[in-house]
């Protein structure tokens, strides 16, 4: 925060200008137990300040009575206000944020009292919303409770809302001051979510960490099946490659300025086409899934990976149970949402594609065209061992 | 815009800390004729962007002919979307912000297209917010065309709309990218809403600007009349001198981190008592007016300010038509207000009181008692002078 002042003339006359510089510090912290009645790590983060605890139902059932013990043992003498908020993709709306808003407004929550989200991406970004509107601008903490918002939602400084039709239509950029990163939460987690959160972990280390991918092609199965708990060690590692990656690729442009080339949008750039057209059957981990295997399709088909290269792809893909196609697809209307993204950005699709495993190149909509993609869909429909990705899809 | 990150460890292990920083840049014009058809300003302000343009109803009477031709002939290769929304104090709303950024959906406006407010300070904090959260954050350019638009409202940084029964409940940080001053539209203002827009400049003058207080005590009465037409000079000069001061003060703090001790807030700490309990029958200024009667007779009682001081302070209120009390005032209610501020502010009022004509000083709730409050307005009520005052006041 800092402004300075000048003054200029122009052929217009008299101009002020104002520079502003707004700072903003986000930490990260990687813990274990963080409800454990004797860490006093969330707490420390809250300082005396008062606070508003927002949770899902589900993160209610599973730890509401572990949330409500810790900050009454922790935090004996600040006002600590919970909400729990029934949510979905679906329904991530402003209204869900206004509603946050005002339960922060009825406890009283001055400027500095955080809101802290514990659940998924959805609960995160509600609250992010909540807290960058609440007397314009409350900090807020999260603490994801999903592999997703463990290596992805959670972590970035960027929050929205869908509305009017259209994904994240609403939002800001008000970076969490807290984020509190604990595995033991997936032990509770459908398996069909943590699936969706390797497609996080895969996008990123296809296109930005080769080491991490040779862990993924190690060891993401299994992790997959025992909820992240064997092997231990490499289920931390990948949760910590995966946020360090992630930080370091999202630190260069944090608030998305400069220009559309970010190779985190790997995986999101057919996405929501695959999203809204499933009309949210598939999550979006499960899109995202997709989106990488046509991707690399591409990749594949301009010479940018190998055949094997590709195969390795595909086969993690499909290691942690996602699916590579989606049955439903319909070329025309994905082709339309390509031309719709590359009339938001001014001409430019910057599709994010794998140039060997660990790099990425980005592919203008000249390199594309409906046939191109209906062949690529067909390859991977008639993939040989894509059985288990077609079974899952749809 | 940029980030950087750090490894560091705790006693509660690993974090990482990402530190990022965002700049901005408002260009304040200080211009003439801003609608004429020859006047390239606003259109090279918004250079070849889309742009969606709001204004209200009474806007649109005076000038959407003038507006509508402007941008046809000044932008005939850049996509201009016209709309009019009527809104007062009590309807600034979140539902107003998201109707005009449902607007922005619909006419696709992309990231970098402005929202262009042309009106008084509710219409730019309803476009403010509304571009604050439309995808994240899209830039807004605002004409105001208010007297309180013009040296106060539509040039800060912050914007605001109410929610709950909470003024300014919800909003942001998000500065204008332009913000053209002319005071030409003035001219078709009523003149009630022109003094309304002097006690701003009042406030600022009396704690700021002794120029600025002189050069108001011996022209704002005739501005008033001429709607600012007459005497050209000291017209421009006050506008001019207002907006500078205002900027100079919100320079320090553009963000609001520091502390609450701030100049402009003078006349602001009793004011949405008298807003509120009038149920808006006073307007802002007209509230703002009255607050800095009571403050300046504050300042008198602890000695801050000498008779003739005092004097001199109430007459320029009244010199432009502005009430010094509001005969529906409860004592009860406005030390609650106080006691209220005080809560939210972690014990601290930072009541900005007059220190000479030209100068402050900040006095906490100790200083004061609903007696001390009593005796002050029961001064202001019978000073010999206030007979106009009183009379325009409830």
């Amino acid at each position: 925060m800092a402004g300075t002042t000048s003054v200029t003339t122009s052929r217009h006359g008299l101009a002020l200008r104002v520079e502003s510089r707004l700072e903003r510090c986000q930490e990260i912290h990687f813990a274990r137990d963080v409800l454990g009645t004797d860490n006093p790590l969330v707490a420390e983060c809250l300082g005396g300040r008062d606070a508003l605890v927002v949770f899902s139902p589900s993160i209610d059932r599973f730890y509401g009575r572990r949330i409500r013990t810790y900050f009454a043992a922790q935090r004996p003498d600040a006002s600590t206000e919970f909400m729990v908020l029934a949510r979905t993709e679906e329904s991530k709306t402003i209204d869900a944020a206004l509603s946050v808003a005002e339960r922060a407004c009825t406890a009283g929550l001055s400027r500095t009292s955080p809101i802290v989200a514990i659940g998924g991406g959805v609960c995160s970004d509600i609250c992010g919303v909540a807290a960058a509107l609440y007397r314009r601008g409350t900090p807020h903490v999260n603490i994801p409770t999903t592999l997703i918002g463990l290596v992805d939602a959670g972590i970035g400084t960027k929050n929205a809302v869908n509305h009017a039709g259209r994904k994240s239509c609403l939002g800001s950029f008000h970076p969490p001051e807290h984020v509190i990163l604990d595995g033991g939460f997936l032990a509770t987690l459908p398996r069909r979510s943590i699936a969706g959160g390797f497609a996080e972990i895969i996008k990123l280390a296809t296109v930005s960490d080769r080491a991490l991918f040779d862990v993924l092609t190690d060891h993401a199965a299994t992790a997959l099946r025992s909820k992240f708990r064997e092997p231990e060690w490499a289920a931390s590692k990948m949760i910590d490659m995966a946020v360090r990656g992630m930080i370091d690729q999202l630190a260069e442009n944090l608030f998305e300025i400069r220009d559309y080339r970010r190779k985190v949008d790997f995986g999101h750039t057919f996405s929501p086409y695959f999203e809204t057209a499933s009309h949210h059957t598939l999550s979006h981990g499960e899109a995202v899934a997709i989106d990488i295997a046509l991707s690399a399709e591409i990749a594949a088909r301009v010479g940018l990976v190998t055949g094997h290269e590709l195969e390795a792809i595909l086969s993690l893909i499909e290691a942690v149970g996602l699916a590579l196609v989606w049955p439903g697809t319909s070329v025309c209307d994905l082709w339309r949402s390509l031309q719709s993204i590359v009339e938001h950005r001014n001409g430019d699709l910057h599709l994010v594609v794998p140039s060997s495993i660990g790099n990425c190149e980005y592919l203008e909509l000249g390199a594309l065209s409906p046939q191109v993609l209906d062949s690529c869909l067909e390859r991977l429909a008639h993939r040989p061992r894509s059985h288990c990705g077609r079974r899952r899809a749809g």
